[in-house]
């Protein structure tokens, strides 16, 4: 109990709504526009998305792919550890510039074999992956003390007066077959977590830090389910409600 | 010759290295680890993560799925409109959260049929989509001036002393048949742009700026090629060398 009280009260003290709560359980949350009016009568109507979901996409888009995030890592030893043995994704691509100081490394998930070791088709292979997460290193930031880059969450890193900045960027996120299992093997793994799937306001989904303190969600691929316990000892009904600290 | 000369100061002129230049074309960049201690005798030698690429998957992460980025953004039918309209993602789910003041929408590329209309369906068809982009709003910051969410790129908006941020998140970026042709589609829907395909030291990649001022790289999905003059009028000797401005 007191390890759960300590864990919830952590994730309470950050200052991000990015995780101490972002999004609720779909059975619990879902709305559509009619609802918010009678809901909330007295606020001003919210932006109907709706018939955005019957925008037609420009046959000239079709062939698109959202094929990379970008983000800056202080070591990529270390981050190449951390996607790719525990959150499991695999080196596509890398390519050092040094005339410029920069190293990138794209990995992904979903890859059916092995990546091609030619580096043209290589390259083809990467730019026809969708979702690979290009982790950027400047060289030399990994002597730096502490953290390097400001991670988007109302975070002091980076800013010239030490004070939180409004950031744009919240997030990456996974999808798992379970949750819960996947935050046991995290844990045992010695990943550092935000929010485990039982503390804080939504029950179900987890956020772990990457080694620069991106946050990196977990959620089900399927229906959001819960389970007594969690990784960190957390009881489905131990944790606090909604917090929101920081826009 | 002025429009292109004009087009090149303004990508000078910009401080983010991510779209000043931030990847060459493979063909002349592809650089392996034993080079580099050629290419830079006197400098340490680079980490090689070349190890990386015999990495097993862990067998409990096959499934894991980069399912998600998030980044906030100040108007959601403007931005709605922008990557359903110009950038050709399609809605896939919204959720409206009154009670915390904020909704999301997640938009996604290589849909290929409709969206399911059952809440809990599309929940799970959104969470076993790659990559998708979930643009979160804060209710109410639609009415702000100006930029409201810092881009990541040595961006001062959201700093609370005004001055530039070293952010971590860099950009989306989105690969595409042929890079000239969706640019020529990008500037007649009136995108702007921070760099054009022939502008900059990169000949044949271009960076967008979506309506909050994040960067969308536009990447081929086949080799880097270049055409002679890209939609900015710009030739492909027109272009300056690289210029890293900022880490």
């Amino acid at each position: 109990m007191l390890r759960a009280a300590l864990v919830l009260a952590s994730t309470l003290l950050r200052s991000s709504r990015a995780f101490t709560a972002r999004r609720a359980a779909p059975q619990i949350t879902a709305r559509r526009a009619a609802p918010t009016t009678t809901r909330m009568a007295s606020a001003p109507a919210l932006f109907d998305a709706t018939p955005f979901y019957a925008t037609a996409q420009p046959p000239e888009t079709k062939d698109f792919m959202m094929q990379q995030v970008m983000v800056r890592v202080k070591d990529p030893e270390t981050s190449l550890k951390f996607y790719c043995e525990v959150l499991g994704f695999r080196l596509v691509m890398f390519r050092d510039f040094p005339q410029w100081g920069f190293s990138v490394y794209f990995v992904a998930h979903g890859l059916t074999g092995p990546v091609p070791e030619d580096e043209d088709d290589r390259w083809r292979y990467c730019m026809t992956t969708p979702g690979c997460v290009e982790l950027t290193w400047n060289h030399g930031s990994e002597a730096a003390d502490g953290a390097v880059y400001n991670t988007g969450n109302s975070d002091a890193t980076g800013s010239g007066d030490g004070a939180k900045v409004k950031g744009g960027f919240g997030h990456l996120g996974i999808t798992v077959p379970d949750v819960y299992d996947a935050c046991e093997r995290f844990k045992a793994l010695g990943a550092t977590f935000s929010k485990t799937p039982n503390s804080g306001g939504m029950k179900g989904l987890a956020f772990v830090k990457d080694p620069d303190g991106y946050l990196i969600e977990v959620l089900p691929q399927g229906p959001m389910l819960t389970k007594p316990v969690d990784c960190d000892g957390v009881a489905v009904d131990g944790g606090d409600g909604y917090k929101d600290n920081s826009k």
